[in-house]
């Protein structure tokens, strides 16, 4: 198999994690989230967006989460802007990369974002232009690749061919989003696939919740296939683990263990990455959803544990 | 790859998993859930032990328990055995199936059963002829495969001479057991062909949990290399996912949505497996901590759920 020897890990947790938990961070605690984070050598951290602050509280205060964010040494710190006020919110902010989020599912991203994916691709055409006028990256987002809350399955070639105009739009970066995480290794494989003949695969990451436990098969699966960029969220931040169908993201904790196991490089420090995973689910009044950060706590306090 | 496109799935949850349960179900619960989960189409489940009720009281009443599961149909029901008494009494319950549990760490062994590895496969030995002179068939497990509590790495070849050995004694089938769930992909990998080289790949199960959340990717990296027999407990039994450092077996459910989605055949419906993990985590008061079963759960009551 041909594993790359390196993965770049995209940390989505201060966004997609936190816009999905119930409990709402202050700025502050987001921008402190986003700087430990670097500080387990993450290199790639959404930390946050500029989306309608009515819409989605838990991401209110954009500017003020970057505005924290200067001399963050390695890391590149990302925004998700549904739009061009979006955008200029984020060039206002200093925000460096941003993400623009589409669906593979018509009735997903008329749900979503009120309009048809080809309305989407239009709209964040002028959003990537901006950006690239301002010298800001973007990335792009194909959301339900494995199926759609609404429609149930999702053709493997309209994941291929949103994935390809985006990156004709500019985006550098597609990153392939199971958002409602009912896909098995099959499905990743074949949409990965059909992805990475359109675009280099180099260009490609993938996005898994965790929904049904797929996420780290999912994820060995993609890397198989060629794909050297993987999203996850510290804690699996996203669902709260005491919720039937709760569906966090794929745990960064987990899946670094997975990599260092591998031998693939990531760069990033477990135990520090640990840590913070506690804290930032103190701050949110629960136990982390990843195996790896209950189980090394677990180990630290108890010296060792045999099951 | 070599996928098999049947999996026989051994559930364990009514033994490893219980007995590593805080809340102790009555044999009658016990007895039920066994029934319960060959009603989901599992045709090999470890319902009991037959072990001093003084250490495992969540496993007392074996007796009781086996008495129930008369006109089983088309499953197989065992009983985990640690000694020539325990067999008398599993001969004496009608047991048809018993399995026997040796360590490649030298120093687990001595914790957990109280003698050396050689000393275990001598009184194994005599459990097995015992087991075979009275028709029975014995099943071996190899416990502390990817690391020990106490000595931290095992060898693989520890592992793999422990294999041949079990099977020379006459168990039919060794179970390689990832104890504390430490394992990544190429510690299973190479533990596999290790073993393989010794005895037949029909010959070995994986039993692996879930305390690094790595026992999915572990199940198929061992398919991969030829293992066609997975042990997991319905609703992830065997750790409190409210604990830190639970550690619960690989969830049945989990398992079976992966091979589903596979196309890889195991017999079971996933719908009454969910229910059945519900089941039995109301009794341990409790939520499943299998993903699947959550989200299904969710699904049910929700109609659809999109994150």
């Amino acid at each position: 198999m041909n594993i790359p020897r390196r993965v770049n890990i995209v940390e989505v947790g201060p966004r997609d994690g936190l816009q999905n938990e119930k409990t709402v961070l202050t700025p502050v605690q987001r921008a402190d989230l986003a700087m430990r984070l670097a500080g387990c050598g993450l290199r790639r951290i959404e930390a946050g967006s500029f989306v309608a602050e009515k819409m989605v509280p838990q991401m209110a205060g954009g500017g003020e989460v970057f505005a924290r964010l200067k001399n963050n040494g390695a890391a590149r710190f990302s925004a998700l802007v549904p739009n061009m006020r979006g955008l200029e919110d984020a060039l206002r902010a200093g925000v460096g990369e941003v993400a623009v989020f589409a669906a593979a599912s018509e009735t997903f991203s008329q749900k979503n974002i009120n309009c048809s994916i080809a309305e989407s691709v239009q709209r964040f055409a002028q959003v990537a232009r901006a950006a690239h006028a301002n010298g800001v990256a973007v990335r792009g987002y194909v959301s339900c690749i494995a199926g759609c809350p609404y429609e149930g399955g999702v053709k493997t070639a309209a994941v291929a061919d949103l994935t390809a105009r985006l990156v004709d739009i500019g985006c550098g970066e597609v990153s392939l989003g199971d958002t409602i995480g009912v896909g098995t290794v099959p499905v990743v494989q074949k949409v990965v696939a059909a992805a990475a003949k359109m675009v280099d695969a180099s260009q490609l990451a993938v996005h898994f919740h965790d929904t049904h436990g797929q996420a780290l098969v999912n994820i060995r699966a993609a890397l198989e296939a060629g794909v050297a960029t993987v999203d996850s969220a510290v804690a699996g931040l996203g669902g709260c683990p005491f919720a039937p169908g709760a569906a966090g993201n794929a745990a960064t904790e987990d899946v670094v263990y997975m990599l260092r196991g591998m031998d693939v490089a990531t760069g990033v420090d477990l135990q520090p990455l640990v840590d913070t995973a506690w804290h930032v689910s103190r701050l949110l009044k629960r136990a982390p959803a990843s195996r790896t950060a209950r189980a090394m706590a677990a180990l630290t306090h108890a010296g060792t544990a045999a099951t």
